[in-house]
């Protein structure tokens, strides 16, 4: 069971630019902007409604971020769907046909557990799931 | 000022092969499928959140969808924002640089009006932006 829209990914060449262009679309400033050593990228949040774009520039010529753009150009990278049990809609998809990446690392951002549903099971589309740590709060 | 992401459109080669993946990954099933003639497209629409996963195909090898997908494959064609007045949106983009794409209709289905940002001024993505009328309620 899907959530929300968690975000779009945008897998962009200069990002001080592309902040530029996404504060004239969205008329909002990102928040700060962030370097995931671990997936080679930097990255800016724009928040609009209860989504958010996600500008991804790679920090290494290796980045998957990249190599996106080497072979496609700018352009949208994946989109990303928050669940509430990674762990039960990977089973339950799975149970559908649709096959999941495999030998990716779970970590996520903070505490958050990710998966990638595969490309092909998708129309050609890079579909992230991501499950946030429960707050205290929720439990 | 972007009220939300009203919906992703994802052009696909087969109307029912796409709404079974969606239906796998999304657990719902979508509304009807509908035809707009106008765009010859025929689309189904799945709902997450408060936005919307927009499965298009084109009805013509003249449809922009079609073409899209001679040129790109099955992919994301372009992502969508609900804004309060189209008019004044328009007007305020295009005073930061923002270039629209001219000479295309601003009716949208039902009573709606559209517009589409190029993608130059974007990073590559097809952006639309739509305005609903307003309800008798709202009004």
């Amino acid at each position: 069971m899907l959530k929300k829209l968690d975000h779009i990914g945008i897998a962009v060449d200069n990002l001080d630019i592309s902040i530029k262009k996404y504060e004239q679309i969205t008329g909002k400033k990102p928040g700060e902007k962030e370097v995931v050593a671990a997936h080679k990228v930097a990255t800016a949040f724009f928040p609009v409604g209860e989504t958010r774009i996600e500008l991804l520039k790679g920090t290494h010529p290796d980045s998957p971020i990249s190599k996106f753009i080497k072979t496609h150009g700018e352009g949208i990278h994946h989109i990303c769907f928050e669940v509430e049990n990674l762990a039960q809609s990977k089973i339950e998809m799975s149970k559908t046909g649709l096959q999941f990446i495999e030998n990716i690392s779970e970590a996520g951002a903070g505490d958050s557990k990710v998966a990638f549903i595969h490309p092909k099971s998708t129309g050609g589309i890079l579909i992230e799931l991501v499950e946030y740590p429960k707050s205290a709060i929720d439990g």
